[in-house]
């Protein structure tokens, strides 16, 4: 059977059962959509994921772009996946109609991308980085520059990039260095170096848009001295489209990811680089961030994805493969048992199908969040909900990159041997989901973006917004029937993370910020097994009592969480307010 | 500065201060050792593995073996590689003096292999794989199959391997069906196919001799009709050496290991295939198993020292690589700073070095109970050895594979972007370390044995010497001034495992075998708890009150390890105790 990618029945409960999509058609940007519209767009996708991209991902990952004469050559199957993808609908399904949007809910084009992204990762990744590139246009562009590039981008006709990262930087874009100086004509003259640039350079369509940020000749130093620019490389002429001065200086090598390049380029190094500003000057950063929720649950998204695939991958090699017995019935004379027979086989496989559930399901949770933030006609309801998208966004983009990798490498340990060879895919994926923990902010980030300003938020609102959810959630899986020993792992998760956040809260304030960061990392672990202690209450109240072999195998992969990992809620928890520091204390000389 | 691989401080302590190699020199077997001469050959090891191997080591990733007109052709850098560590007796470094070895201690052999490892895993491999099949004829084989094959194994002209696992039997041994006819000649005539074999073929040697295992003609089902065979590529004749009708089938395209050819091979299509009974008939696995400790042992050693010679590059790229600011400190008009002043990357690093330290120390550790169990001239002595050394195998081999894999893992991401591309190493040694989870008995494997046999071994006297052992080192560590903080974890998490055994213990008891071992897996993790809380003990009390900076480093990974890790041993024992069955009770067709 071919692989589905990810479950069909999982993502048609999630989206009409658990997250309500259809509620949100009371919104009056979402009032031209019902089941009605989400279900051949569902349709849409999965043809092109299974029909389309799933078919190419192979040999994109065996052929890697290619570096030639200053320009980058990518796979030639990217062709037709780029123009089914166009067509689908894929780049503006979640904008505005007056842009040529569908205005889908994210939480239905999140989940409707997953098979996108499950089917091929880096060929999704051109739309995505299309997207984020034109969204910011649209949102923060002037008239002229929006007139300019917002509809060859979200037609497809040109790419974009997010250009943010450069070489002595990294991570720390407060160190930004790249510059742009104004002229006289109403652009800028933008130079600087750029590394780790995704879709940077390609001959899949004639032109692409960076993102760039840059400092403005004068700009104060720090964050607050970066500006946005939207930097093609083609401009447009009076005579069509000229050379722009965007160099590509190299290409990285990348161990996944494999379709989709990434380069280092150049910005004028001959002082003929034109940028346009991106909302206003030295507000850069903060453009840049008002879509980082978005762009983190779709690194989120990616993950689960990549998560998905291989466990299906996994579970029809261990339904095939017969081997050995299952102990006690060592008689070599029986025949010898599918993997699936053995009980520890039957663990990894129940234990990839809970992260990839839980990730999907934490992922469509958040998106609702960012829906109801953007679109509710309820002050009060956009608020709480951004409170809650807020918080849950370094989570939702952690959880599944971080046990997504070890849901990964679970799959390729099903497959044994076969497993560690090129010959069998789980390998690739397990590839491509590394770059999950480092891109869009590294799980370091996300941890001290959590703990120092996400939880803390409104001065405890979003920590008190949380609470209120997950004892709502309690209450209701009670109602519901749902078992109550898998509601005391999420009620005594709470009850630490409430004690944890407090204390460390408090170390805060008395102006220890070493001292509160110091567990970032075990406080995102915390954090993490509460969220998904409430996701999973969700789906366990949501298919209670209904008796399908669906119903059943999410139960038990309820069970399975709720018991096995929601109870490491109070380690966590103890080793933050422990303080215990050695990592903190340990000198570099110690190390070695 | 150059990567050291291993760190000689942790070593040289190890060895002489925590493991008293120099007290094994009472045995009348190591009695011409002492540290004078164990020196010069760490000396020794330590050259070859950074001037000779570890050059070839990113060359031989690059460019892996070639299946050409039937034969494998190696990387050219193996030729040197191979001479060198043949020239400096690693072949039989631990083997009696009489087959031409050195007697040295495994406990020394192994932690001074560790380099070897660290330096370019695949070019250790051939050597490993060659005294492993040098061993068993050593051991098993009669006069005239010892004077044909070990001379030529042992002196590095020839190459040896392990012919164990079939296409379709994976794992399961006990459904081999390579065959073995007699005839009146006294060699048996092979066929059968085998897969995995590594170092199966090569251009380095004149000669390979499979260590195969098959069925001699109406040998019983199962594992009791397995014998072992010397099978030779070439077959020595009266007129020099003869192709043996032994066929290279296929290379396996290895994630990792790329220096170290991975094949298929057919074994006697032409009917002309002959092999040399070593050990009695039907008793091959016997035989194998009887070097199983060996050979998981240096598994183990591989999985460490691919986890220190990336923490190593991690910890020098922390240091060189500058990138923001500590919290509390975002100026930034203030130069960035090193990677290592950052709290998180401090804890990624000190993680890495607390599995890298545990993992060597528990290795030494199991191979001194070797040493002990194979030379000690006192019967009670090597009993309770033996004992220990098997309860502690499954965890010397899977604690470095799968912690090992998480150390790599964390190196890259210390690495960010950067670690993502293969421009850097640390995407390579990830590699190299998967496989360390499924050869020679995957991760399942190791927590069957541990559970269904190790643990239970002697009616209980494994259990209770190890019980003792870490009696006693929580009081000597006690008496020697170590924090009782530090000591607290490991005395409650030996008490969860004395308990959860005997739970576990009375379900197989009462028949329910199956229930007996549903969480083999968790299992493992108390257990390996238990042991690395006994090991970390014991390296905190050898280092205690030393006051220099190794020293110190050595404080911090124990305190780390301790609170963090040790502390978890509870939530193992209640998963095991509690039986809970989500993944034991699921149905196939819940799975999806």
């Amino acid at each position: 059977m071919a692989n589905p990618l990810v479950a069909d029945a999982f993502i048609d409960f999630l989206l009409f059962e658990v997250l309500d999509v259809e509620g949100l058609c009371r919104y009056p940007f979402f009032a031209e959509h019902s089941k009605a519209t989400f279900e051949p767009w569902l349709a849409a996708c999965r043809r092109v994921a299974r029909e389309v991209l799933w078919p190419t991902y192979r040999p994109m990952d065996l052929e890697p772009p290619r570096f030639e004469h200053g320009r980058v050559v990518v796979h030639p199957a990217m062709k037709s996946c780029w123009r089914e993808l166009v067509d689908l609908g894929v780049l503006s399904a979640s904008r505005p109609a007056d842009v040529g949007g569908q205005q889908l809910p994210l939480t239905v084009a999140s989940l409707s991308h997953a098979y996108l992204m499950a089917g091929n990762l880096s060929a999704y990744g051109y739309a995505g980085l299309t997207t984020g590139a034109a969204h910011l246009i649209e949102a923060f562009g002037d008239p002229q520059t929006r007139a300019a590039f917002l509809a060859p981008l979200y037609e497809g006709r040109w790419t974009g990039t997010m250009a943010l990262t450069e070489p002595q930087a990294g991570s720390s874009l407060a160190d930004v260095t790249s510059t742009a100086s104004p002229t006289a004509q109403g652009h800028f003259l933008l130079r600087g170096s750029k590394i780790f640039i995704s879709g940077g350079d390609h001959d899949l369509t004639e032109n692409v848009v960076h993102l760039v940020l840059a400092r403005i000749d004068g700009a104060p130093a720090g964050t607050r001295g970066i500006s946005l620019f939207a930097v093609p490389k083609l401009r447009p002429s009076a005579t069509g489209l000229v050379a722009n001065d965007v160099l590509v200086s190299g290409v990285i090598h990348k161990i996944g990811w494999k379709g989709l390049p990434s380069v280092a380029l150049s910005f004028g190094d001959e002082g003929d680089c034109h940028g346009w500003l991106v909302g206003p000057a030295h507000g850069g950063l903060k453009c840049m961030f008002q879509m980082m929720n978005e762009a983190r649950i779709m690194v989120g998204v990616n993950a689960s994805a990549t998560a998905s695939v291989a466990f299906h991958e996994a579970l029809a090699y261990a339904r095939e493969r017969k081997q050995g017995r299952p102990p006690g019935s060592a008689d070599a004379s029986t025949p010898p048992v599918p993997l699936v027979a053995h009980a520890d086989v039957r663990r990894m496989l129940l234990r990839q199908k809970a992260i990839v559930e839980g990730s999907l399901a934490l992922l469509g949770l958040t998106a609702r969040f960012s829906d109801v933030a953007e679109h509710s006609p309820d002050d009060a309801a956009r608020a709480h909900a951004k409170l809650l998208l807020d918080l849950l966004t370094p989570i939702a983009k952690t959880f599944p990159a971080e046990k997504g990798f070890e849901a990964n490498a679970l799959a390729l340990q099903v497959h044994g041997g076969y497993g560690y060879s090129s010959e069998y895919l789980p390998e690739a994926w397990l590839r491509d989901q590394k770059l999950n923990s480092i891109h869009e902010g590294t799980t370091t980030i996300q941890g001290l973006d959590l703990l120092g300003r996400k939880i803390v938020a409104g001065g405890g609102a979003a920590l008190l917004a949380l609470q209120q959810e997950v004892t709502d959630g309690l209450a209701r899986a009670g109602q519901r029937g749902v078992d109550a020993q898998l509601l005391e792992p999420v009620a005594k998760a709470l009850e630490a993370l409430v004690r944890t956040t407090a204390a460390l809260g408090a170390r805060g304030v008395s102006g220890d910020v070493t001292g509160m960061l110091a567990h970032s990392a075990d406080f995102l672990e915390l954090a993490s097994t509460v969220v998904l202690g409430w996701v999973w209450l969700r789906l366990a109240e949501a298919s209670h009592d209904r008796g399908d072999d669906f119903s059943r195998g999410l139960q038990q992969s309820a069970r399975y969480w709720l018991l096995t990992e929601v109870t490491r809620a109070e380690h966590f928890a103890q080793l933050c307010e422990s303080a215990e520091s050695s990592f903190v204390d340990v000198k570099d000389a110690w190390l070695g």
